[in-house]
Parts: structure tokens; sequence; C-alpha cells
């Protein structure tokens, strides 16, 4: 049993506004709540539908009915199970070899995704303008399939960071040098643009070097890669060495 | 002005089995749209709440409210157009020099995403096993953003596909050789599986060729990359040399 305060509360966090002012966000399905739950992050509150999580005290804990589980959940198909968990404090930038910078991403999916992709190939920094989605969007959590708890998204201005930085500065344009023949180093910080926009022309007057992927398809046509999708290649790139 | 008949006609074109009956598909968008217009595909019938698409005869074309608009929309945000085009009587496949076979990909986005990699990389025939989601379901004609028009993509037994083959067949695990050392053949069959299960056993053991993509992070705790992810990185190690 759930109040209806208590769903009230559970949906506002889908917005950023409410996210900051309860210091909360959303994660839902075993495999995401489990991964948080052996991390850093704190639990305030688990909602099961059936019994899962016995290490879970009953304090921290409520068994909830489907329809109190839909009527919380972000999914179109909700799970079994939703967490709330404390936003950290603000962590220090770790120091990663290389450091992936986001431009305005805007869409949760992508930011999920590449995250996911970072904790795959060893990254432990994004660092995002300011403009980017936020990384507790309940979107962006789950895409992320509990990757969010080893990589650390930071937010600043960019252009700021970038002016800043001792590191080589990698953008990724659609006329760029072929990252194929390039000798990549492996510390760097490694620029991405909005999906529909690109890397914003401030940052873009900030980059020294500007890499590509090679199209092979039909040269007028193939518009251009989702940024994640460039992610995992340029990603794939500086680390296949 | 739109009947209430023709809005349910369009809103049960999201399902497959009215995309059967009335052999119809829905796209949404000015740049989706623009691009099934340039390709093979035949327009049925093109629904605008602003003057778009100059070119499109007005018996062609109805022009309607934001709100009815939104009553036929697929998408959370609705757009300022939408289209139906016929579904293309079958293909013969097209004859391209690497195949992607796809063993169950069930989520509309990966596919899209796999579509728009393989337009770019220029390959053009996908094969797709048949519990694989519909290529006509809006989300993957939404994730193409018009690749579907340049790419083909057949359903049929992947089995039978597969043990009749006298191309390289190429398999991605977990468990697989490292893609980054292995010399790869311009020609051949690349299948990769379902989100959450990967190949199936049928398939697998009809795969000599086990590839991987090495990991980076901590080993025991990422699982793995989304199959959008890992198939931009294969096809980008298939096409960079």
């Amino acid at each position: 049993m759930v109040s209806k305060n208590q769903i009230k509360l559970i949906t506002s966090l889908q917005q950023k506004k409410y996210r900051q002012i309860h210091q909360l966000f959303i994660a839902e399905g075993v495999k995401v709540i489990q991964e948080l739950l052996l991390s850093n992050f704190i639990l305030e509150h688990l909602y099961v539908t059936e019994n899962l999580f016995d290490s879970i005290s009953n304090e921290n804990k409520s068994i909830i009915s489907n329809d109190e589980l839909k009527k919380m959940s972000c999914l179109n198909t909700a799970n079994n199970c939703l967490a709330l968990f404390k936003i950290p404090l603000d962590k220090k930038n770790s120091s990663s070899e290389l450091i992936v910078a986001l431009d305005g991403v805007s869409d949760p999916g992508n930011l999920g995704t590449i995250i996911r992709l970072c904790d795959w190939f060893g990254i432990s920094q994004i660092i995002c303008s300011e403009n980017s989605v936020d990384v507790y969007n309940p979107k962006v959590v789950q895409a992320t399939m509990g990757s969010i708890s080893r990589v650390n998204v930071s937010y600043l201005n960019l252009e700021d960071y970038i002016s800043a930085t001792k590191l080589p500065v990698f953008g990724t344009f659609m006329d760029g040098i072929n990252v194929y023949k390039e000798k990549l180093p492996k510390t760097g910080i490694l620029v991405l643009g909005n999906e529909a926009n690109g890397i914003s022309k401030e940052i873009e007057n900030l980059i020294k070097i500007r890499l590509a992927i090679p199209r092979f398809g039909e040269l007028q046509k193939t518009e251009s890669l989702n940024v994640a999708s460039a992610t995992a290649i340029f990603l794939s790139e500086f680390k296949r060495n």
C-alpha cells in the first residue's frame, strides 16, 4: 500500500526540477537496481510487486500492487520493482585517461547508451555542457543498464573547461580527417555534439583536431550517424591499439 | 479535416496485423518523409498541419489541425506531418558484399539504428529471423531517419538460410576471438542476437567464427554492449581496412 502523496512525489521525479528539490532519482528493473545497490548510491526506498531483494530490510522496502507500480513507473510496460536513490554530491572529476565531452546531447537514450559504452571501454569520466540532458532523467538511468554507478558524469561550462585544458582535444565532424588513419593518443578529450546540430560554434573554435568516420554508402544520401553509434566507433578506435 | 474512420485506420497501423491487412505503413517528420518520397516507396496519402511538400498534389495531401495530427501520431511529441506509404512487395535479396543477419532483435529503436548504420557502411542487405521486430513498425521507420529507403530488410527462416549459405558466417559473442586482431574478409554474413539472450542455440551451432569486442572496463561488472552499439563497432571493423 502506498499513499497518493507518495505516488505524486515519485512521478514528480520525472522532472529535473523536482529531482533537484528532493535530491532523489528513480531506477526501475531488477538489473539496474541491483547494480546501484552494489555501488556507492544510497537507497531511499524500494517498491516491489513480489518478493525481491531479500537483503533490503522491510523498513526500506514496500510491497505494492501492479496497479500502484504502474502509476509510479516511467516505463510503457512497468517492471516488478522501482527504487528511489539519493542523488550524490557532485564528485570531483575523476582522472580518466580519455575523457568524453558531450556538447548539448539531448536524447536520454543516447546519453544512457554513451554511459554504457564508456563503462565498456574503461572510461570513467564524462563532461556534459550545461544544456545536455540530465543524467538522472529516468530514461537515462534505464538505458545505462547500471553503468551509471561506474561512470562519473559532471555538468559544467564546456567552453571554459576546454579553453583551460592542456589535454589534446578531438572533435567529431562530418568533414574531419579519417579516424581510421590517425594515430590516436591514450590521453585526451573527445567531443561529441548535439543530435541535430552537432558541436556548437563556440566549442568548434577551440578544437584543434577534427576527426570523422568515413562513409561507405552513397555519398549524397546517408546523412549522418546517430551520436551513440558514432561514440561507439570513436571509442573503439581510441582503444583498439 | 479528416474522418474518424481515417484516424482509426491510421492508428491501427501501429500494429503489425493491420499493416499486413492494409499493406500500409506510417512515416512521420519532414526528414523521413522526404527521404521516402525520393525513393521507390509509393505514397498513399500525406497529412500536414502547414504548407509543406509543395510537389505533392492536393489529391494526395490533406491539411489537418494539430489536434488531428496528435490523434494519428505514434510520437510523444507529434511533428507537423505524417504520411502513409505502401509496403512494397518482398524484394529479392540484394547482392551485398557483407550481409547483416539479426536473430530475434526486438527493440524497434535498435533495428532502426542498425538500418541507419548499414546505410552508412554501404551494406544493402539485412536478413531478419521471423521473430525479429517488424521493419514497418513506426518506431523503426522513425529511427532509420530515411535509411529504410536504401537498405533491403528481408524476413526468413534464419536457420535454413545460414545452413544453406556458402559465405563465411561470423557470430558476435561475449567469449569470441578479439575482433581487433582478426583479418576480416570483404564478403560474409555477420550475425547479431537478441537484446537479452544473444544468438539462439540453433543459430549458434551453425556459426564457425566467433567474434567479440574486448572489454576495457572492470571485468566482472560491465555486462554487455547494446546490440546497436556492438553493430556499430563490428561494421566499422569489417569496413575500416
